[in-house]
């Protein structure tokens, strides 16, 4: 709208698309609906109605209410499922309470994800890598584990020309393990800020004193057996506002949060290679029966460059996006 | 030509496109030369000259001395590189003296192709299943090893109504462990003959008489460390005319052939789930770079009900197709 105001064209009887049913209510911004109404639109097409009980059909009401035209789609319209796809992890918090968690791997044809000697550095080639920032970037914050950390020692930035904001990061460290001297505390790409969060488990650790004075927030979420407890690291994500989670971590860490049931897409980088023995990609179970595999539905497979990227759900972890 | 001149088609002064350059000597068939000669075509396009030494060019040699106009396609013909995908068992076997080796693998996702009790049967879904035969019945022979026979008890046959052949079955089973009571030694599918060949390790197993009362051929081939020796299994395999071997083995046998180098292809069916832990697909190594891996070229990608079959090819392996 403003765009076309800086113009010079006039929104008087026009019609609006948009993804997300208007708000009502003052957020970050003020109501969308009050400006559809100061704009004189005479129709707006709503792909979906919003899932923030703040909101929750009161937006199309208002409009309504103003003498404005509101056509919802219906549910299983194109654009309405899109409009869905691309709000995932806002559907996501409002209706969970949750981040939507997207796991990526860079692996093997064989499944390794890293040889026994630790090395990782790279398996996937330039353009798996660069696919893997902008899914970075896309997300409102990277989750990663302090052994990859202390592995690897990565940025876990976006880096990428013309970002305009910086993922948060996000570190499972029960014991507060990552140095102050780590990298992720260098300042990111770009120059833009970012939030460094450490979830951790003990209490009163001389190391919490340190990270903070990086910069960091810790945050203690003690679980079972001097663990963090992601179940409320995940809720905490959510009341901090963070939609899409991107995991990036190590065999460890994605074994804990697929065997406890954090996990809903998975985002796997294949390289043209054998490397026969080393970590999985996330080694939980022992499994007893074929059949209590984790199953998956595909969503799409790409070439990048010389690697294969395939894109999984795990089967009906969306089913939020339309049961309601 | 036999069909043309059933239905009173006259060849005189026809043009015959062929894959393979027409044999000049009497193999298992008098020499095609004679009846491309015989039926009076004018010319003949050949995709290929046959890497047989006991053709190599003397078949169109004598086509051009009965006054035949024979175009020979250029390498990089694309009917040139198809011929030469089709016949690559064949030029496998008459350049490297071995058979083209094809390593079937059905895995979950994270790679992983049996629980660890050994649950195996089935990762993947009918479609995938049906596939695999297919590459089966396309193959002279298959290869399994004794763990897979005894785990899994399978027939190894091509199941596909209007089969023409079986392939052979080849087992490597360096201690004779097969019961003479194992299903592969019933009649395969469509009632069609093949031959079973065991390798073994040892010399006088009492076992190798069973095992012969039951048809089977029992070859002694022993190598390292009481195993069977691979590489000249494959030459063996080579002289028995095996063109094409199909592997279907376990993560033991698969990670032999892998680290000795008999490995020229893989066929992997990827099934929409995640187990954790289990048997990997090839578990070769350890090795200490990642540079040390296995190098692979993708050579196609297809969804196969809810798998996923990826071909890929172990880079390099078929230089001899052109270098000649």
């Amino acid at each position: 709208m403003r765009d076309a105001q800086s113009r010079g064209e006039s929104l008087i009887g026009a019609t609006a698309h948009v993804t997300l049913e208007p708000c009502s209510h003052h957020g970050r911004t003020p109501p969308c609906c009050d400006a559809l109404i100061a704009a004189r639109v005479a129709r707006v097409v709503v792909a979906t109605t919003d899932p923030n009980p703040r909101v929750a059909g009161q937006g199309l009401e208002r409009l309504r209410a103003a003498g404005i035209q509101v056509d919802l789609l219906p549910t299983d319209h194109p654009a309405a499922i899109r409009s869905r796809e691309l709000n995932i992890g806002f559907f996501s918090r409002m209706i969970r309470g949750t981040p939507w968690v997207r796991m990526k791997i860079a692996a093997s044809l064989d499944g390794i994800t890293a040889l026994p000697n630790g090395q990782s550095q790279w398996i996937t080639g330039e353009a798996a890598r660069e696919d893997g920032h902008l899914w970075r970037a896309r997300a409102c914050a990277v989750l990663t584990g302090a052994g990859t950390v202390l592995e690897d020692d990565p940025r876990l930035d976006a880096r990428l020309p013309g970002l305009a904001r910086q993922p948060h990061l996000a570190v499972i460290d029960s014991r507060l393990d990552t140095p102050p001297t780590a990298r992720l505390f260098e300042p990111p790409y770009g120059g833009l800020p970012r939030r460094l969060w450490f979830f951790h488990a003990e209490a009163g650790s001389p190391q919490a004193d340190k990270l903070r004075q990086r910069g960091a927030d810790t945050i203690l979420m003690p679980g079972a057996n001097g663990k963090v407890d992601l179940g409320a690291t995940m809720r905490e994500l959510g009341r901090r506002e963070v939609n899409e989670l991107h995991v990036e971590a190590g065999a460890k860490l994605n074994a804990s949060l697929l065997r406890e049931g954090w996990v809903d897409e998975l985002l796997v980088y294949l390289a043209p290679r054998l490397l026969g023995q080393g970590a999985g990609m996330a080694p939980f179970g022992p499994l007893e029966r074929l059949a209590d595999g984790t199953p998956l539905r595909w969503l799409d497979t790409q070439a990048l460059g010389t690697d294969l990227r395939l894109r999984a759900r795990i089967d009906g972890r969306d089913a939020f996006l339309t049961n309601r």
